[in-house]
């Protein structure tokens, strides 16, 4: 999972089970509904088993572990009446495909998930073993139960749902589930690229992003992109004696010092020419959805533990996170960085420094831009490299498409509520990869919630989310297949 | 040894033997010198003892050979006929003292010097084992062979050699040898002062400095003093997602960098205000010494190994790196450093800054002023902290005070030549410890050449100036006996 939303803080009481308001309302239950609500504790059961695989895909001692995962999602699939199932070996770890073709004149759908997961470290700080899942309070404490592992059982659950009750899916379906998604899903753009025919479909569905609160769905329909640069300064050969040589040479910490803080003004824009140029102003309407959303900016910022909120003039917290391009130091180094003081003029400095890209800015031109920047402003006495370490293009969808008007009717029916449109400051970089390869309307439909504890210790799943997200991704389906 | 001048890259060939001069000159020969001559290598040999014992004052694992190193350095002093040879514990390595005090109405000379040496990492570049001394064409490689366990033996074997040519020592003489210089002499200010009394003097003589070149002696009469600082900003209470919180919040990185290129301008002077106020012209006199200097630019410029000299305007190389006030990143350090891309918005950035001071800049002052500065100009939405972590004051001394002229002569005489008077660009911090207990005159006389590899791989000393140090320390003690 790249990007969540729930962090948005929109604190809303749990509901109680869909099931229980239903027979309240006094509103008859259909059969697949019905099947979703009677096998819920079984369905945790399911995900319990592929939560005990520590598939995690950075760890070289765990690609046998992660062969596994790969195996057992496949028979999950074979065993639900998936056809073609494969696992498709990669240069890392590898792909699971699987398909079902039988919704003759129906749309197809491309499912994508992730199977790997993030290291657990640091053990020390789970309350519970990460690879074995534990029931508390409502919530399944383990690695992967939301990212990624808990939303791709949340679709296995609604296609075992269709086919036990109706014997079909009412789509087209097929399924990718890769390994690599926390490593940088190095090997599926060859993959996508290779099998581009095989898996044309109508409409890509990807659950891997958060809900607004925890009874308020929400469709990702706009993800930052991202420029990632490194830059590299190098004065001495070697590292000197600072009482030696200091005043005498140019040092390369103090000139990398200068190059950062000659990309932003103190206003929070970014200086490097052009960099505004292709950003697209909001229409009206998206401004009006924007300042809408119930965005809680003092519990976010609450959230972040900065002191105080800062960012770029004229905009505020929401548009700054989520419609701004940014630009962010990730890391620097140079030097001593030890105890104590060693009086070093080092030979060489280095920052990671990256900017999140809103539409239309492109991610080429913008490292160009940036890199010629940095080149200008960079003092004598240096020499400046600057490597474009990744990108991800921006990524837009419209909500009026059918597909998403599809996917906002089945999230009304499983939650009672319409959901609302929100755009990422995150990146999914497979996302940009997808587009390349086939281009298609995407639907992000995700179910975190901001507390998950994604890639950190205690990572869980609501219950709740869990089974309303089976719910949607059920009737997904259904309304996918009435868009025709 | 913290500070070398032989960098100036005087390269002149290394001369005949003294010996062979004399002879060659037909100049009569002293019953010292003969001595000396004769003894050479023996002297080397014993020098090779105290270079066996793998003094590594900053390894726990090397407590004991410290222990050991300062026992055979005691015992060694007892043979030569010393009293009071005490090995006097600290809370860290040995001190070792001892005195002969027979010279009734001569000055007493305080010796100061080290047995401890750095680490010998990285072992495998180094030719020969670190702690097996080694002769190569008139070189003696080992750990420690001229910082400083070299230039202690030059004292040591002129002791013997009064001692065993005239019975007695020339002057009084009272010697502290120390074991934890290479680690900042942190239980040495202590010592000092628990024995302020007993240890007063009318001069002190240190030998862990350079020469100018292979044959021309130098003093050394000025040593830059240092304010090294760290500068702590802290932004978010945790480490964030870039996507999800950038650009809402200030980044402590980015901040650090401001700061950073707020302190000095694009010329290359230090912009904390009153930085430079107490700092001492040069007189007509000093200038005109300084500009004597045989000192090669490029030579330096190119064993730096920067592409150009860079430093404040106005001033040359030399005059930058010895009689004016420095400002350099010694280590810097944010965020992600390792391999790729991580799209962290770190909590916390720092940057080890010092400053190289001149007379008659006060180090507590100037930290004062830089720390004031730094939080003026620190921007809003991070929290920053500077510390304090060492200092030492600017140490310079007159070349025309009698002491001084006594070493003066005795450079002469053991090296046909006049010394030269450099100014340091580094700091030796026991000098201000000195001047602090005892404010006496100091005699910086020391016998390393520009490629000798302190505190590097191969580490050596030239016999020309182990032999020629050895003389020249000798002659020292007659030349001070002559100032009454």
């Amino acid at each position: 999972m790249r990007s969540r939303a729930g962090r948005r803080g929109c604190y809303i009481p749990a509901p109680h089970s869909i099931h229980a308001i239903h027979a309240h309302l006094g509103v008859p239950m259909d059969a697949l509904t019905t099947y979703l609500e009677q096998h819920r504790d079984r369905f945790v059961e399911d995900l319990k088993a592929a939560l005990r695989i520590p598939s995690v895909s950075a760890k070289a001692e765990h690609k046998q572990d992660c062969a596994r995962c790969a195996a057992f999602i496949a028979d999950h699939l074979k065993s639900l009446g998936m056809t073609r199932v494969e696992v498709v070996p990669t240069a890392g770890h590898p792909v699971v495909y699987a398909e079902w073709l039988g919704a003759s004149g129906k749309p197809t759908a491309l499912l994508y998930g992730h199977y790997d997961v993030q290291p657990p470290d640091p053990l020390e700080l789970w309350q519970t073993p990460p690879f074995e899942p534990t029931l508390r309070d409502g919530k399944l404490y383990a690695r992967g139960a939301v990212d990624d592992k808990g939303q791709v059982y949340m679709h296995l659950k609604a296609i075992e749902a269709h086919m036990k009750v109706n014997g079909k899916l009412p789509v087209n379906l097929k399924v990718v589930i890769e390994g690599e998604e926390e490593v940088g899903s190095e090997n599926l753009a060859k993959f996508l690229r290779d099998r581009r025919k095989q898996l044309d479909a109508d409409v890509i569905v990807v659950s891997d992003t958060a809900m607004l609160g925890p009874d308020q769905p929400a469709l990702t329909i706009g993800l930052r992109g991202i420029c990632y640069t490194q830059i590299e300064v190098v004065g001495p050969v070697k590292d000197l004696h600072s009482g030696h040589f200091g005043g005498a040479v140019r040092n390369p910490a103090n000139a990398l010092a200068a190059i950062i803080a000659g990309l932003q003004d103190a206003e929070g824009r970014a200086t490097v020419p052009g960099f505004y140029d292709q950003v697209r102003a909001l229409t009206a309407d998206e401004q009006r959805a924007l300042n809408a959303l119930p965005f809680d900016e003092k519990g976010f910022i609450a959230e972040s533990g900065a002191p105080i909120a800062w960012g770029e003039k004229g905009f505020n917290t929401l548009e700054r996170t989520t419609v701004r391009p940014t630009l962010d130091v990730n890391g620097m180094w140079s030097g001593y960085t030890g105890e104590g003081s060693k009086t070093v003029l080092p030979s060489f400095a280095a920052a990671k420094v990256s900017m999140r890209l809103v539409p239309d800015q492109d991610p080429a031109a913008i490292f160009k831009a940036f890199e010629a920047h940095v080149k200008r402003i960079a003092p004598s006495g240096v020499t400046v490299k600057v490597k474009d370490l990744h990108s991800a293009p921006p990524f837009l969808t419209s909500p009026d498409h059918p597909m998403l008007e599809a996917a906002r009717r089945a999230l009304k029916r499983a939650w009672t509520k319409p959901p609302v449109y929100i755009r990422e400051g995150g990146s999914i970089p497979v996302m940009a990869t997808f587009q390349e390869t086939h281009d298609l309307p995407s639907i992000l439909i995700g179910f975190g919630l901001d507390d998950d504890q994604v890639h950190s210790p205690n990572e869980k799943i609501s219950l709740t989310s869990y089974h309303g997200g089976t719910k949607s991704v059920a009737y997904l389906y259904e309304e996918l297949a009435r868009t025709t």
